[in-house]
């Protein structure tokens, strides 16, 4: 047994040990540790790339700036003793031998791309954390049982596209939409080296891949406003959207009286606020919203005769999504007969909620444990890369506390201590499941 | 005495007769009637002027189309012996000479500009009907003691200018405005005829006119509704207008739990039903809207952070829409203050109400009875050429029914029937005035 087999078994045993009760000693002598100043630096500089003017990041999917940070990570990865290839979707793979080749991959990361005017962690956290986990691994001479593939997945921001062709989700029609990049979905594929005429080659089949963790900003305030560390996710929320249309009837806002009124808006302020209220009264962490809203024909003059606006409901329980919209429609029924107007409901988005492994946030839960961070289970109401792995292999998710809750922004920000700790419970997640025979 | 002067008198005398009892055996035969066929013909030509495959005219100011219709109505100035010129502002005014040269003229008229998508009524049978008025007089030898002017006033859609340049309240910045035509105003008042560098010139001065009329469509549903024949105008209402800002924090719909939201669509909800409220709380005719709306960012999975609103109050009396807006206020910071927002009113526009002459009022309704129409004393909630002239005359305004109050749209209709009585009653009063020597 040479050097790198003997790690190998020793962290084997600590990773199985740990949760069963084997005495700690070797655990902190052998246990590898993540270099919490070489992320800092990572992170800072992959956010020098496509960065703006006033702080933050706009490095869209297809953009120059994206193709940079992948150069970026991609060499990383290579300092990290990863072999990174482009699959056919354009998600960069980082693959690392185990001792046992008959297993399946261990699949761990996230994404690097931003949305327009975006911040410094959602998606570089997870990325470069999960080179960092191959890196401490690699300088640790740490072998696996099953061979890790790090994930950067490709247009996260846009629709999730690089882990939705794994799960063969990813529709043909998708490949003509327009990014924000100004490029289309086809046309990223390829500059990105993938190949959007084959992407059923991609796609990756239950079983395929052992289990999948992706650590990740929380990209809302409960972790920083309770002073956890750690959130272990349920699972991503299912998400459902309606164009709802408020129909009355547009006239002159001077000769028409307020009581012959058939005010579409009128109508729809009596409907979001009767939203805010069904989503309200039921127990739980539910969330529903009015974002959008458009008016016509939108003069300060003129009575608006039609109104369209979003709803969406989000929930980890799609059927709780269901009876939420259930009571909506019979409020806005309700208000349609006692304001003269119609309302109607058009579903035009669902996301199946996808939920984490309970073993997983077991094992996310112990090695929090070993390392002396305090933990909360928690829904993620956003979504992630892991949601689409979901509907292929098991998958954990690890949330670190953002100050403020503040998303998709320049002011975004994850202390350093805070993304230290995550990528710890990240890399002894990883090996404690390299351990385990089986997640049943 | 020939036969002109005896007319005259005839009319003289029973306009007053009329007004204090002397027996009708006269009016019957020796007043004037107008000619309602050829007021339908005449409007149905007029609105072959810049119609809509779809029905209904876009006749902006300052269009080819106004040009023309111009040149149309000219035409018929000059077939009821008026004379047409074109003023400094490009109001197109047709003069007839009274009995007595020492009277300011009595003036009367409208517009003939529409909408973008317009109706075929609003304005043209002010207009048309001002000069089948001339032209019943005409026609029946009828002289007047004062000189008669007929006012078609330029762009009263776009900001009745022409009206307005008369008042002195057209203000010189407003020259650079670009109209609906794609002309700004200085270029198209050049277009008319008239002068933008000396518009001062166009200015009447109290007592520069003797009194002033407006027959004009309703606009809304009350006579149509009440089956009425003749709105008695009490005045066109006041106006103003605030942009109203509602500020939260955009935040990340799926990962913000509902009760650490600062929403600032649901506070802007709260305060479109306030001001609802507000409005219909106070006994009278007062109107409140709420016509415009936009959200910010305004994405569907974002809770919304900026709102910005129009608020709109009318009433006759300027008081009573401060009264109005210090309600909504008060209602506005309470929900503020709930909601984590903050509701802040910008006054962007005030346009003073101008009340109509009660004296007028009365000769409107002693016309309209002698013609065995019925009445209804009304606000214009709808500015109208009348308002700016209100700063230098006395006005009247006569509404004839609008069938279901549609205004501003190709489906404007007025009943030919309804038309011909109100421009009757608009000879009538006209007479009638004319007859007055004070107003007093």
């Amino acid at each position: 047994m040479n050097r790198r087999e003997f790690n190998t078994r020793m962290a084997t045993l600590i990773g199985t040990g740990s949760l069963t009760g084997v005495p700690g000693l070797f655990r902190r002598q052998g246990r590898p540790r993540v270099n919490g100043q070489r992320i800092s630096r990572h992170l800072a500089e992959l956010a020098q790339i496509g960065k703006n003017p006033q702080g933050g990041v706009s490095r869209l999917a297809y953009s120059e700036a994206d193709l940079q940070g992948r150069e970026y990570v991609m060499g990383l990865m290579r300092a990290a003793q990863l072999e990174p290839t482009i699959d056919i979707a354009g998600n960069i793979l980082g693959r690392r031998a185990g001792t046992d080749a008959s297993l399946p991959p261990l699949m761990f990361g996230s994404h690097i791309d931003s949305v327009p005017e975006g911040g410094d962690y959602d998606g570089p956290v997870g990325s470069i954390g999960a080179i960092e986990v191959a890196q401490a691994l690699a300088e640790n001479d740490v072998a696996t049982r099953h061979p890790l593939e790090v994930a950067v997945f490709q247009n996260e921001e846009g629709g999730k596209t690089g882990s939705r062709v794994l799960d063969g989700e990813f529709a043909e029609r998708e490949l003509e939409i327009v990014t924000a990049s100004g490029r289309t979905i086809a046309e990223g594929i390829r500059i990105l080296g993938g190949d959007p005429t084959r992407l059923a080659e991609a796609r990756r089949h239950p079983g395929a891949v052992a289990a999948f963790l992706e650590l990740h900003v929380e990209q809302g305030a409960i972790l920083d406003r309770e002073q956890i560390n750690i959130g272990v996710v349920e699972g991503i929320v299912g998400i459902k959207r309606w164009n709802v249309i408020v129909e009355g009837f547009a006239n002159h806002a001077g000769t028409t009286p307020m009581e012959h009124r058939q005010d579409a808006l009128l109508a729809a302020a009596k409907l979001i606020q009767a939203v805010n209220e069904v989503v309200r009264a039921m127990p739980g962490r539910q969330v529903g919203t009015v974002g959008r809203i458009q008016v016509e024909p939108g003069a300060p003059n003129v009575v608006p005769g039609r109104v369209t606006l979003s709803l969406e409901v989000r929930d980890l329980d799609m059927a709780k999504i269901d009876r939420i919209f259930e009571g909506v429609r019979m409020e806005g029924q309700a208000i349609a007969r006692d304001s003269g107007t119609t309302v109607e409901f058009d579903e035009f988005y669902v996301s199946r909620s996808a939920p984490t492994h309970e073993r997983i946030r077991q094992l996310i839960e112990h090695a929090a444990a070993e390392l002396g961070l305090t933990t909360l289970r928690m829904p993620s109401g956003a979504g992630h890369d892991a949601q689409s792995v979901a509907r292929f292999a098991p998958i954990g998710m690890i949330f670190v506390p953002s100050v403020g809750g503040i998303s998709h922004s320049p002011k975004e920000f994850s202390r350093p201590e805070d993304i230290n700790a995550g990528v710890n419970v990240l890399l002894q997640t990883l090996l404690e499941l390299d351990a385990l025979t089986s997640l049943e």
